[in-house]
């Protein structure tokens, strides 16, 4: 077994003890069943892999931390999808859906507290900066989910405000996540900072990549429906990037394509893609990416442990962005 | 000025130092607003008599834990007032009716993380145990909400039960609030578990005096209206006790009082409490509350410090119990 596969294991075990009240059941019963649907656990497991690099020695020490953060997770995977009327989170009911919205209001509530039990459980000396970092990362997720919603009602959203919000939404808690396990193993300032820009600059890379596939994908390699984003209009790096480098002969059609309905979800993507084939907007956006990538990998060559120990954290980097090794 | 008032004037100073960002503006404004409407502010002060009871020296130690016992209150407010479709809160609209439910959703999130913010600027050492604390009440005043909504969907409800809701729902917070400002002081554990205890007899003695007054009340002591619990038929301690003693010969006349609509309001107040003076509820009532006082009152009276000490906490109780000094 891969030592990601062993952390992996230590983790579900860990949250599988988790042994939650039995009442209120409207209260623990969701809470239940959205740590029950899994999902790939990429957060908990940075965490570990975070104190790893820096030679922690009894894994113990980081696991409430890393239930912690998984916790948090889901608390945002609740309250987000109440406010995106989501139906559906991995391929199962969302809490909202299958319970009501206040069930889910207050189900998040709780988890987000059984979230700060678990950072309780850390060894107390690193308790207040364990704390510190945690909030700093909790109120940016809350910062970026705000300026989706904003981003919602806006027409024109420029490219680094788009990047500003993935980097508050999703990277934080990827650079978080890591950087908690570095401050677990104790490590220094500067390879904490390296670190935590690894994971962020990774996060957004990761990110931009999803809008990609969800246009240039193949739905074995996506998990998801392809084209899903263009149907909703949804303002993407594609989308930001077109409207940006539309010329003038092509605006009133793409301003056609955002209005056709569902019932022209097929047209509405083959010609949409048509457009980005057009302006190299695939291209465009991998660049983007690479860039993040690159600074992503920058970071993490640079944090000061012997070769070794950064094996694990490049090999999910580059499963992650679907790189060969 | 008495102690209590001044310890009131650096909670608000604290407050309004708050300095909280400008953007995302849906994020903020709505904590802004909510904190400015201020209220009684409580909580926070029970932290700082909490800590004063036990001869704390720098207040200062003590602020950041009551200002993050005010944000909890406030979160808990503002998620509480989108579930219970509440349009008005201290006189002025609630943040969901002003804005919108997300808005409230997510702004309530943020405000629960800045209260934790708080806490990691308590003393160093104390942070582990403070944290402890405030996550325990924190779930249990989840608890206490959930149970709140569940009750509404039940027909009846035992006095017991509904007195462990009103414990969890708003007591713990009051005995929580005092017991931090204990840890703060490094209180004995037998000392604070008094304070605790004090804190949580009072919150529920102080509960059911609200149910009280809200039927036998005047408009002046009571700040509200009179009857609003009569008109929607909540299930108060008036109501519950109403239920347990009503002969056969009153049932039917009291179901067809709850059956009463807004438009006969007047007559649905007059006669419902026609049938609490026939059963003597009023008095059953005050029998219940009386008891949860003295238990409070006899717990303070235990904590082992001069009693000299006690004297603002006792002030502030007899405040909330309108009783003379």
């Amino acid at each position: 077994m891969y030592v990601n596969e062993i952390y992996a294991e230590k983790i579900s075990e860990r949250l599988a003890r988790r042994d939650l009240p039995k009442s209120p059941e409207n209260l623990y019963a969701p809470i239940d069943y959205i740590l029950n649907l899994s999902g790939k656990r990429i957060r908990p497991l940075l965490v570990l892999l975070g104190a790893d690099l820096f030679g922690l020695e009894n894994m113990e020490h980081a696991l409430p931390a890393s239930v912690a953060i998984e916790y948090f997770h889901n608390f945002s995977l609740i309250h987000d999808d109440i406010m995106d009327k989501a139906p559906l989170r991995r391929g199962q009911q969302t809490i909202h859906q299958k319970w009501n919205d206040n069930v889910a209001i207050l189900s998040g509530d709780a988890l987000l507290v059984k979230a700060y039990e678990q950072l309780a459980q850390c060894p107390p000396h690193l308790i207040p900066e364990l704390l510190r970092v945690f909030n700093r990362v909790a109120l940016e997720v809350c910062e970026g989910q705000q300026l989706d919603m904003d981003f919602e009602e806006l027409d024109h959203i420029r490219k680094e405000e788009y990047i500003e919000m993935i980097r508050l939404k999703t990277s934080v808690l990827i650079g978080g996540a890591l950087e908690m396990g570095a401050v677990i193993a104790e490590a220094s300032i500067e390879n904490r900072a390296k670190l935590y820009n690894f994971g962020v600059h990774l996060g957004i890379a990761f990110q931009l990549q999803d809008d990609i596939l969800d246009a240039f994908g193949s739905m074995e390699a996506f998990g998801k429906q392809i084209g899903g984003d263009i149907i909703v209009n949804k303002k993407t790096i594609l989308h930001i990037l077109l409207r940006d480098n539309l010329q003038e002969e092509d605006r009133s059609y793409f301003k056609n394509l955002l209005d056709l309905g569902e019932k022209e979800a097929d047209r509405k993507i083959a010609e949409m893609k048509s457009l980005y084939m057009k302006y190299a907007i695939q291209q465009r956006a991998d660049e983007i990416k690479q860039r993040y990538t690159q600074l992503a990998y920058s970071n993490l060559d640079a944090v000061e442990v012997v070769a070794a120990r950064k094996v694990a954290l490049y090999e999910l980097a580059d499963r992650l962005m679907h790189r060969k090794q």
